[in-house]
């Protein structure tokens, strides 16, 4: 079981999140491309900063709204989708190259990953861009989603395209019964403490209620570093 | 001797340019980023006539002003300047290499063209763009610049980084005698007709009054289409 | 009867529309506020332009889309959609007032136009936007929104909030018996000939199937100068 | 003498200055008007937080430039820098009305200021857009910019328009003899003290090295709160 943050969120003058610190537990770096957040600028320092804690890079593409981090659906055609998530993956596979690195993975960010779990033509859309990509790698790129209890279906649309997945499960997030996340605003959305984070994985780490690989942990949380600990605490212990 | 243009000049619903009749007549085609025009979805429509036509596609990217077109010079941070080039080419890059396509070469737009001609420190930071990009690919991006009467100091810069060069010259700009172009607003700083095109080509297709590998067309000039021919014309009869 | 259209379209280096030629027929000039189209060197043209025409002038808010030109719907809060049309307005009315002018109306633009029309909570944003502005203006903004066989209900929130409305009506558009245009694509959508407009013009000028104070004309159309004159036409024919 | 300081500067989900905190100890507040930081929401928030705490409200506009944050010189010609001038103040002053408030004067930010106090073109641009919307107010907005020890040129300038100013000083930055700041990275150029602040405050109350209307204060200094009280008590003891 992995672990994966949201990092490289500050842009020009204004700073988000602890990235220095975070990186230390992290498998997995999603990196801000732009349209939400990040600059070229504040990319290239989240590229040497991962790079340096040996963490796996991940695109984190998103729709075009600086203002709205990327939180707000916008009404995008497919193809309008395709062609925007290959300019972010590119524009930070460049700058990775250039420190002497390399891409993982992609996984689209707020509005986009969860407008795309509730859209099929949207998903294939993004799957279209990741699997366009691949054509001319050696290695391929993984499309990074939500883990749901039965993903047959995103799969077998995966697999039809040669796609590689990660599923990612949400250790700071409360889950239904039915495997969704408890929608914010409602009682047990957030989890508060390291013990309920710890809980949480314990249960995610033996598949319950989904399966993941990779646990995503939110850096913007005033209690991200502690909670980081606390996973990486019950990851270890769950790999003895 | 090549001919290259400017293209991919649209931005979401606003057209500029005739790319689908001036590709026909282009070696190289210079393709907009989305710093100074281009956005994704014309991106890719541009990579697509590119490669329909066996045009050499470069990348062009600018200063962040879409609002001035990358006209106006923007004080930025040599190490800003790095970081933006290489997510502008990486963007392309990346959409070029999905519809099956490489880059052949940088050139910047506008005022960054401008101030990296007169500024060593910024164009230290465009070949340190290029040259970082170009220690993970098997076949080199060059950079394209000006021609000038003496190349010298430019080409012992890209030789210590390794980096091939393209030099241009300008096919519908008047020179003066000392091989800088006649400033824009100037008696003769752009030419009018097609024959004034073709005698121009001439001259410098001998070298006079500078050394080029490639000779630039304005796009959105409104005669654009015809001083492609008479330029198309001339090399041709050149080469015989 | 009114005619208004869609003006102050172009950005930076891109024109669009011929606001030129279009503004003699025009009694109301909707004008581009920067977050779809339109600059603030554009906005000050394009006030100067109407003013010497002396066309009424209304201020033409959108979501914040270039690219997409203010046709994507946007997932933003009430309270956004405030701020942001009264951004907008501000900034055109100060340009407005600098050139000697006032503005008359608010109409929002695209996808948020729609939306407003569908979206009841957004239609009471929007009303509150423009309510606020007028409790300083000794003459009221008015807000311009689609007309519909029964008005009542906008018309009775609009009178709670003391808000002057403009109801328009489209000439080149087809509409259904309901009242409603027919949608985009579907045929019979969009007029193609001046006979047509003119017959449209003429029904609504009776009322049928909507009561309007002003009719609208797309300025992006390929035959919008004819149709500008047909509808004049149809409007003087009318009131003699 | 007054007490101003830069406001507003947050920006979607990025958070800057600690404007609740340091509002108490402000008689005007320069705020943000969307081009460097502030966005319309955050513009609201920061005009009430103002209202409430009745200090004169300034709008600060600045070139476009989100990620350098207004501080990079671009070459705008003088009739844009007039139209995007005129373009925020309007934003921020519809903004402001809606509260139920006025602006009092108009500050550039940033590379905008500093580019206007050496470039005398510039400076009538920028004083041609605050008269022309002075033209049609009752209370004419005033123009603010650094004091220097001899201002008669721009008092001539600012006099020929019927124009009235605030003259500022920095009360957290070192001054040379000539009058003009010492350049930020040299020693001294930012004060590190209370005592430094205070007693740089006397001598601006003194008139000394220039005569100023305002003392400004940089919201963002990690010392800003403690200097603002220093510099608070500076002026009421000298005001008694």
């Amino acid at each position: 079981m992995l672990i994966n943050a949201d990092v490289g969120e500050s842009f020009g003058c204004w700073q988000m999140g602890q990235d220095a610190l975070l990186m230390p537990w992290l498998d997995q770096a999603s990196i801000a491309c732009g349209f939400h957040a990040g600059d070229p600028a504040v990319m290239v320092k989240t590229v040497q900063l991962a790079l340096e804690h040996r963490v796996e890079m991940g695109a984190h593409p998103s729709y075009p709204d600086l203002q709205g981090f990327g939180r707000r659906s916008m009404a995008m055609k497919p193809e309008e989708v395709t062609a925007l998530i290959r300019y972010q993956v590119g524009a930070l596979q460049a700058i990775a190259e250039a420190e002497g690195g390399q891409l993982g993975y992609v996984k689209p960010h707020g509005a986009l990953y969860n407008d795309m779990m509730q859209n099929e033509q949207l998903l294939l859309a993004v799957m279209e861009a990741v699997a366009g990509l691949n054509r001319s790698r050696s290695q391929p790129l993984r499309l990074m989603l939500l883990a749901q209890m039965d993903n047959t279906q995103v799969q077998q649309l995966a697999e039809a395209r040669d796609l590689p997945l990660y599923f990612e499960a949400f250790a700071d997030r409360g889950y239904q019964a039915d495997g969704w996340l408890i929608p914010r605003g409602q009682p047990g959305a957030l989890l508060q403490t390291e013990a309920e984070v710890q809980q949480q994985a314990n249960r995610l780490l033996r598949g319950d209620p989904v399966q993941a690989d990779s646990l995503c942990l939110h850096g913007d949380h005033p209690q991200a570093l502690a909670f980081a600990e606390a996973l990486f605490q019950a990851v270890k212990h769950h790999a003895l």
